[in-house]
C-alpha cells in the first residue's frame, strides 16, 4: 500500500512494517534520505491524494494485532470503537490512544472504518506503533474482556455515571460509539456500566474523537495518582 | 456566504446569522421545511464542496465577538489559539469549547483560520453559538486578560506543571499553539505558567484538538467539583 505524509511516513519507517520505497519531493527530502526524488504530481498520483505533504512510501500491508493478545496484556487499556466509520475520527482516536498510553484499539471487521493511507494519515502515523485488533463481534469481544478481568464501560450521551466517578484502574475496556448514532444496544447492554461526559452549550455532542480523549487522560491520570 | 453541511446549516438556523435561502436535496429535506430543493451537483456547485450532506444556505456574513465582552463575562473560561491554521482543528476545538461550555475563543487576526464555512461544518455548527474574537496580537490580548483579573496558561510539551496540578477556577485563559511549532515565545512569555499533558507511546504530540478537549474537561470539571 501507499502511505502519505510526512509523519505518517516518518513512523512507517519506525515501525514494524516494511518500506519498499520512499518518493519525495525537492523540498520534503532531507527528512527522507536516500528516498528517490519526485515531482508533487507524480507523489500524487501514486497515493491518490493531494494531502501527500511532498512525501509517500510503498509500504507492506498493515498487520493488524490479535485481540486476545491486547487482553492478556498487564491492566489493559483498550479502546473499543463501535461502528465508527470516518478514517478522520478512526485516525484522531488512534492518535490519542498511543498518546495516552492505551494498549491497543479493538474494531469490528464490518461497518467500521479499515487502517488505510487516509487513517495513517490521520493518526500522525500513531497506527505504527499501537496495537490495533479487528473482531468479528464487538459484543462477543467485550464478553471475553470481561471473562479475561476488564471493566467494560461504553461511553453514552445521558448515561448516569458521570465519568470522573468511575475508577478507571485495573484492566478496562472503552467503548465509544459513532457519532450521531452511539452505542449499538446490544454494544451497550454487553458494558458493565455506560459513562457520560457533562455537556454545556447547544449543540447535540461531542465529536468522537474529544470524547475519546477526554476519557483516555482520565484513565491515564487516575492510573499515574495511584502509582505515586 | 454559503455554509454547508446538516449540522452547520442547522445550527445556523438556529443562531444569530440571517438565513437567506436554504437549499436540500430530496434526500435532506424533512429536516429543513421550506428549503429549496436542489440537485447534489447543484448544491456542491453553491458551496464549492462535495461535503455538503445535501444541504447549504445562504448565510449573512460570521459576527465575530469583541475579546473585551469575553474578559468582561465573570470568571470566563476563554481559550486563545496561537496561529492555528488548519480549519478542521479550529472547528474541532471549538465545537468542543461550545459542549464544555467555554465563555468563547479567541483568534489573532493574521497567521489564523478564520470563520469559513469549512470551519462551520468541522465545529458541526458550534461557531454560530460560540463567541469568537479575533484580537491583533496575542500577547497583548494576553496582558488584558491579567489586567481584567484572569490567569493565563499556555500548552506547552515538556512543561513543568502537570495540567492537573492547575488550579482551574476563577478567570481562565488557555493558550493552545499550532501542531509542531506549539507557542511563539512571546506568546508564552506573557503567560502565567506553562502546563503539560502526559505523553506516552512513541509518537511526537498530541493533536491541538485533543489537548483542547482534555484541558476543556478538566477546567469544567474542577468548577463543577467546586460548585458542590
Amino acid at each position: 500500500v501507499i502511505v502519505y505524509g510526512r509523519n505518517a511516513v516518518r513512523e512507517a519507517v519506525r515501525g514494524p512494517r516494511r518500506v519498499r520505497a520512499i518518493w519525495t519531493t525537492a523540498g520534503a527530502a532531507r527528512e527522507f534520505p536516500g528516498a528517490r526524488e519526485a515531482s508533487a504530481a507524480e507523489i500524487a498520483h501514486r497515493c491518490g491524494s493531494d494531502a501527500h505533504q511532498g512525501v509517500c512510501a510503498d509500504v507492506e500491508e498493515y498487520r493488524y494485532a490479535d485481540a486476545d493478545a491486547l487482553l492478556a496484556a498487564p491492566d489493559p487499556v483498550i479502546v473499543a470503537l463501535d461502528e465508527v466509520t470516518d478514517p478522520q475520527n478512526l485516525g484522531a482516536v488512534c492518535r490519542t490512544a498511543e498518546c495516552a498510553g492505551a494498549t491497543g484499539v479493538v474494531l469490528p471487521e464490518r461497518r467500521s472504518a479499515e487502517v488505510t493511507p487516509a487513517v495513517c494519515k490521520a493518526s500522525a502515523g500513531a497506527v505504527e506503533h499501537l496495537p490495533i485488533a479487528r473482531v468479528r463481534n464487538l459484543a462477543d469481544f467485550l464478553a471475553d474482556a470481561k471473562a479475561a478481568g476488564c471493566w467494560t464501560y461504553g461511553a453514552a450521551a445521558g448515561a448516569r455515571t458521570p465519568y470522573r466517578d468511575v475508577d478507571w484502574r485495573g484492566g478496562v475496556v472503552l467503548v465509544l460509539g459513532a457519532e450521531g448514532r452511539g452505542l449499538r444496544p446490544r454494544v451497550a447492554a454487553a458494558c458493565d456500566d455506560l459513562v457520560a461526559l457533562p455537556l454545556r452549550g447547544r449543540i447535540e455532542s461531542l465529536n468522537v474523537s474529544a470524547t475519546a480523549a477526554v476519557l483516555m487522560y482520565e484513565i491515564l491520570q487516575q492510573r499515574l495518582d495511584a502509582s505515586t
